[in-house]
């Protein structure tokens, strides 16, 4: 019976979930897969502190080199936060040949080029299934159970901290800051929640999800993100009435030329449709196979125990490639559909909500431009009664590309008859981009 | 670059689908994994026949054996159906040396236990994603995503045919037999559909997910089957009325002593529960761990792509096996819960609907018997008017020992004021039993 010595850098939520899950499970593991764990080292920046988890004398280290140095540590659990350090640990742990385990989502997002580089020179695998959607094994799907597939499209419901706001406003009808207090009251929210709210926390696992469908890493500048501050009680409301609901995606899809278009907005969902259902901090990932079909992947994307959960998993494959001599092929990086689709290229059904003058020929100056700019209607909404003084005019749009939309959209703010910032939120699912 | 060679057994609607896919995505297989594949045999019953997909000279023959003699062909894919034949080629092919990839589910169900028996012994790996919920890669989920978890209980969906039928019938309120008709109509229920409206072929899939997740084989005599025969417009109805929808639910759990229950039955779900809203052909399978806590996989449960997709991935991690010289550990048979629960100690809440004469005294008659059984209500709902003169009661039972529940029922239809055979129906989800 093999143990192997692993070492954990950050000592966190997550960090002491793997410590107490290993000892709560580790029986298990042993006769599920006769690999054992033993935590040598812990690297914290503050080994005085008093913790949650009580570690071993010996085991606490300052310095996240003490784990890299240490020839019985054959894996290293990257659960650190932040980026450069992080950054600069992968590179010297997989110049040690050790595999690294990380839940870093950021940090693969930004470097993952580089990172898996490395890697793949060194022939060093790297496990990271709880740095997507926590608990919910969709890296592994990916790389194994659709590995026959060509992905068509995956829309997911990645963070669940804005997923959370918008239910608390569509179930009370409550407004965006109101929900926002409510749940960083809650701790599903933290104090800095920009993150989670702008929508860059889902974008980079909408980052990750297209490396393992496309095999490319997309720069992040390249992606559309747009979170969901923007979203009001009254959105909520009309497209409620509409027949949908308001959630933030993130989506992922190829399109016909081979391009990858990757995006996260907030977008109306038809309520019958699956991810419709997905409430509260619960994350989910819809996904189209050119084989397989349709497909949905729900769970905890946070949390102590659904992380450890994946983090361990991942120790499980480490062990198998580690009892096997160290050399792992797996899922090889593959190059099948060239470039990112620019957002302007990008198609799309729109959701526009306008404020306008209450007076004839207003919807006939927007309706004009929206022709000048071949977008189609699919209906139009008038709210009853105004709002703050100003009609309230929601457009369904038929599919339009994004940048013919952007110019359309500069147009009808200019009209003296259109009297706020106007709401544009994607449709989905489409057809095809 | 390998080519493994392989020999199908069995080339029907899945058989076919498998060879399709293989060459419609043979390349970007490559590209992920490394590996290629060659058709080498193919063995039908009937080789005259005209096929949708034509095979090449010579890959034909009528006999299986044939693949097992052929030293070049590596991996067998059984998808023949049946039982007794297949368990002859697993038998054989096991003692050649070769790795078997299967969808047989009967098969498995029946033969499980001495089949990973020799397979152990022999040191081959057997796959078998396909057997379970189609396209859903529940197997693989179970065997590695969630390896360091124990699995509470298991809720699936399993059966599409019968799933169809009950959506069918909630959604227009027609009977058993026309919805049947149309699923038939449509191909979505067989000529014969015994196995799929009986509950077998929802319970022969438990039988599996049960052996994954606590390490046993259950004897099929144990598992307790209802099928959706008896299931009424009525029925569908009242729980509708009460939030609740009825569908055929594959319930696998841990008693707290160890034992595992496994049932298939009709059973009321919550209309908010995730379960609910899985419709039409469509599988799901709602997982709790101890550390990844609830988690849901949806996806179509049958049909040639979705199923020649979830066999792909196992001829994927065949060659992967291959790839590394042929021996894998993988996740090993254990043996942690001990014995299975019998169904009279397994605890439910109840959907109990009778009819009944329509006068003063009924409802205390019955609630006595109950209450003598130690068997609290939670509601009763009398509907409004007779249905064939007879006055439906519909009442909700707290939880409840199956076997109190049929003494409890027993005692119930023996009293003159019951007009008809009761209709029993569980409830989920339910604590723990």
């Amino acid at each position: 019976m093999e143990s192997i010595g692993i070492g954990i850098a950050g000592f966190g939520t997550v960090g002491s979930g793997v410590y107490k899950n290993l000892e709560k499970n580790g029986s298990l593991l042993r006769e599920r897969t006769g690999a054992s764990f033993s935590v040598r080292k812990v690297a914290v920046k503050n080994p005085g502190k008093k913790r949650e988890v009580e570690l071993p004398a010996g085991v606490v280290t300052p310095d996240w080199r003490d784990l890299v140095a240490d020839p019985e540590i054959r894996v290293v659990v990257e659960l650190m936060g932040g980026v450069e350090e992080p950054l600069q640990l992968f590179r010297e742990a997989i110049l040690a040949g050790k595999i690294v385990v990380t839940g870093n989502k950021a940090l693969l997002a930004e470097h993952g080029h580089e990172i898996f580089q490395l890697a793949n020179s060194k022939n060093v695998p790297l496990f990271y299934e709880a740095a997507v959607a926590g608990g919910i094994p969709i890296i592994q799907a990916v790389r194994h159970a659709f590995v026959g597939n060509r992905i068509e499209s995956m829309q997911g419901i990645l963070n669940g901290t804005s997923n959370y706001i918008l239910t608390r406003m569509q179930d009370t009808g409550m407004d965006f800051a109101p929900a926002l207090a409510e749940a960083q009251e809650l701790g599903y929210a933290e104090a800095d929640p920009a993150l989670d709210i702008n929508g860059w926390d889902a974008a980079h696992k909408a980052i990750i999800l297209a490396s393992l469908a496309y095999g490319k890493w997309i720069p992040s500048s390249q992606v559309y993100v747009q979170g969901i501050e923007g979203v009001t009680a009254y959105d909520i409301r009309f497209a409620d009435m509409l027949g949908y609901k308001i959630k933030l995606i993130a989506s992922i899809r190829a399109h016909e030329d081979g391009r990858i278009a990757v995006r996260v907005c907030p977008t109306l969902i038809p309520h019958e449709h699956v991810l419709a259902s997905v409430s509260g901090v619960f994350n989910a990932i819809w996904l189209r196979g050119d084989v397989v079909g349709e497909s949905l992947f729900y769970g905890r994307g946070a949390g102590q125990d659904p992380t450890s959960s994946s983090v361990i998993a991942d120790l499980a494959q480490a062990a198998a490639v580690l009892g096997r001599g160290g050399n792992d092929r797996g899922f090889a990086a593959h190059d099948l559909y060239g470039d990112c689709l620019p957002m302007a290229e990008s198609l799309s059904p729109y959701y526009l909500r306008l404020a306008v003058e209450d007076r004839p020929g207003v919807l006939a100056q927007i309706a004009g431009i929206l022709a000048n700019h071949d977008i189609g209607i699919a209906s139009v909404m008038q709210s009853q009664g105004l709002i703050d003084g100003k009609l309230p005019l929601i457009l369904m749009l038929h599919q339009a590309r994004h940048g013919k939309m952007q110019e359309a959209l500069a147009e009808i703010s200019s009209l003296r008859c259109v009297l706020a910032e106007p709401r544009l939120f994607h449709v989905e699912p489409t057809k095809k981009v």
